[in-house]
């Protein structure tokens, strides 16, 4: 049996003429009907990058696609990904002890927004942090961690992205610093939430900060982790205006907003295919 | 003699199967080198949106290329254009009393920001109106108008766009509601700001019906000119926030930023010919 | 005992010099400190309104501060209101089958941003339809509802408003319409969350009527409840960008964050005693 | 002769019970009329900021309102403005080679939107630079300066704000750095523009700074100017969104709508009173 399929291809490669046109010759011949298309070239890198959705009529069709795929993908020396469109991706989700982040993300998973499935929850605080029942079914994962168990706690972190087949690891407010061992590991997929605008205010308590500077904007951040932290490939932002009155607790509040519905964009872009990394950058295919 | 040059392709037509590949593949047998390229399928219509930027290395090629695109545009059905990118188009300004979008019109085409060539102001009010030298060489005709005169002071519009050659017409703040006729033949190239969020409030006044209603934001609308007011196709819209504090003429103030600033952005996503009609809507591939 | 207490005065009445004079002064007597001070006088309606926070050392002089307010209303005509500052009221919650607003209201809740106690929660559907646990210990009320039995459903409602002793009546996307009796009853202690940007787009799926429209904001009205279905008079108002691009469903998704933090901010904004009604439209002091 | 005229009276202490009562008993014994009053109290330096602006009948008894309130002011040891509503201020308008931020204050002086009297124009370039006639009647200065000159050259600067008695000094796109000395001569009435989100980027081409570093949101910072370049106190932030499609050039061009419209505004609050100095940061009591 076969029925209409949708399918996502993430492509980039040095640019030069003829990509587009071999790849959607390449489709075409598949019996592929692309259905979105974004592209974008480099001009400072000379790469390219490219999504296309198409649908496939006869799914079975899509080995053969891959094969011809990978013939033009060597000619060209592309690095590429062909998913199933809205397939769900297996997600390891690690909080501290402020959930909004988390309980955002779970609610919008529950009610169809995000095409994933959360393996496991982990978190440095324990299970009395948290309201009871309110991560449903999902295995919940007390790790704590002090200066001296950090490298086996992310060991157990590890094993778990291991065990659990985790594609995807959300830092959802999780208060601690990877290490550049683990930051390595999970490069490309794991993205943390910064509480705060950067470049504009790295470090603790971003937020008390911008109080002390008097800005009339605050922010957040969500990028993709890398050794350096906090100054991984940004995959989005946003700001919320504040004035004088707003105390540091005001402006805490405010970014709770902006952190959640900034981590739940980048998570949904990601899980989209709708994010490349172009050296420290990202390219955002948006909808 | 020949240098690289970037053209414009944009078009639509009913989607099926293989369209991206018969442009892609004539771009590139004609030595073209894709820039940038956006596409859109509109699930409800039914039809393909495309435009594509490319620099071709020999710009005497171009006519043959066009030759082998009118034959692909035969073969889908599709409406085209192939344009060179940052040529300037022949604009006519109408402007009423207020000139604060036609004076940011002009400071954006004095300094570059956009490509096109004004080739006359006209308002139906006198030139005493206006800040002596504001429009520099750009030559300026006072066309007053009353209920009985409409018809012919509309024919001298028109006569003046076909005198000048102008491509496209903006209605800067121009007071006046077109004819159904001359609506007509500007069908697609006339764009009018329109000093309000629609559908929110229409007719007269419109800042101070949202004074009157208490809301909260305030917006504007530019749009391409229909025979059916302020109901053409929108090209752009954007708000501002406003409080009880705000006077009918706070409104007023504020309202000026966003009319010009909205108005300036279609008249260049026009002009680089980003926008393309799809029935009473448009598309819009901005950057 | 007593301890350092906040309290908030609203006050509203026709303008005429010396309102001011005459509370500050009567507070400082009592021993009060100002610590937020807010006012507007309204050109159009000649009414002045005016919110106060302040500190009183001694919490037990307040009835004393009372009475001379009360001689002070009397005399300049005043409707005022004087609360304890962050003293939670009594909300009954409404809903019908999407919970996104409701789920967004509780969890502000439970962390500490509202200062309010669910006292009960309404839906014209069954319990069946929301997620297990999820409202935790705060009684569900199933009160189904068809034309014959519409009058019946509200006189549960208005008893259950009764009992429970509700301050407040949140409309979290509740799907009926109030008859005017139940709004005449809970005006200006009913809060509706509308899903759309007022006056655009009244009436059944506002999104799809946007998409159809071909706008580029798509946004969310909080407002009371009056008799005359989404006309009460704004508190809150907020947009978000939507493109070409976007499917109605796109926009249904964008519109439940745009909801929940329209209502969100109302709700808070009503329970800080931020608002006062003038007329059809508000005056809302934000922080 | 008598007629109402507006007053804005502008306020700074130590808070402590009793300020707003006694000065709103004064106002009120000497006729005065509010019709605006906000104010700020800082939990954290314990200082008290207020604006009020109010009618007064007879405008002859303001030198006895004068007189009365700087009684309180002594007694409560407050720093004080009185100033005409509306009366206009006396500017200086310094600029390099961009004109955006210039041309936009022009213009809304001349349709009335700024109470300000641009008394001159200085630029560190030739009129050369700029379109003829473009700056009207005001006077045009220019004022090179290289390394070995700058002392001289902000001699020049600062005989010409004496000469001229302006009241403030604009940055509108003025790239060089004021020395200590002369931002001292100019602390509370220098504002600068600058053109990027702070503390974000510093130094030089920041847009190119925020293209590299990938982000996704740019802004433009209204200050105060002091002694260390680029941290005086913020009086208005702005910011637009970007994508990896823009290059440095887009930045700069969006960058110039954000730059002019946070001036505009900061010029505005400032001319209106609206902004106090609270440290190293401001009060904004905007409308």
């Amino acid at each position: 049996m076969s029925a209409t399929t949708r399918f996502v291809l993430t492509l980039s490669c040095i640019n030069r003429p003829g990509i587009v046109a071999a790849v959607a010759t390449c489709l075409f011949a598949a019996g592929g009907d692309i259905r979105e298309a974004q592209q974008f070239d480099d001009p400072e890198t000379g790469k390219f990058f490219a999504r296309i959705a198409f649908d496939l009529l006869d799914q079975n069709t899509v080995e053969a696609l891959r094969f011809e795929l990978s013939g033009i993908a060597a000619r060209f020396g592309m690095a590429w990904r062909l998913n199933d469109h809205g397939a769900p991706r297996r997600v390891l989700l690690l909080v501290s002890k402020f959930d909004h982040c988390l309980v955002d993300l779970l609610y919008r998973w529950r009610i169809g927004e995000l095409a994933m499935t959360p393996v496991a929850i982990v978190s440095n605080h324990g299970a009395e942090h948290f309201v009871e029942g309110e991560f449903g079914k999902i295995p919940f994962h007390h790790f704590p961690v002090t200066k001296e168990t950090k490298a086996a706690q992310e060991q157990k972190i590890w094993a778990l992205v291991q065990e659990t087949g985790a594609e995807l690891v959300v830092l959802a407010r999780y208060m601690q610093v990877l290490s550049d061992d683990l930051a390595g590991k999970l490069a490309g997929s794991c993205i943390n939430i910064h509480h705060s605008f950067l470049p504009g205010f790295k470090g603790a308590k971003p937020y008390h900060q911008a109080h002390g500077r008097g800005v009339k904007l605050i922010g957040a951040t969500a990028h993709y982790v890398t050794a350096a932290l906090d100054e991984g490939p940004i995959i989005e932002q946003d700001v919320e205006r504040i004035t004088h009155a707003d105390t540091p607790e005001d402006l805490v509040r405010k970014g709770r907003d902006i952190e959640r519905r900034v981590l739940a964009r980048a998570v949904r872009y990601h899980l989209e295919d709708r994010v490349i990394l172009n050296g420290g950058k990202t390219v955002v295919f948006t909808n």
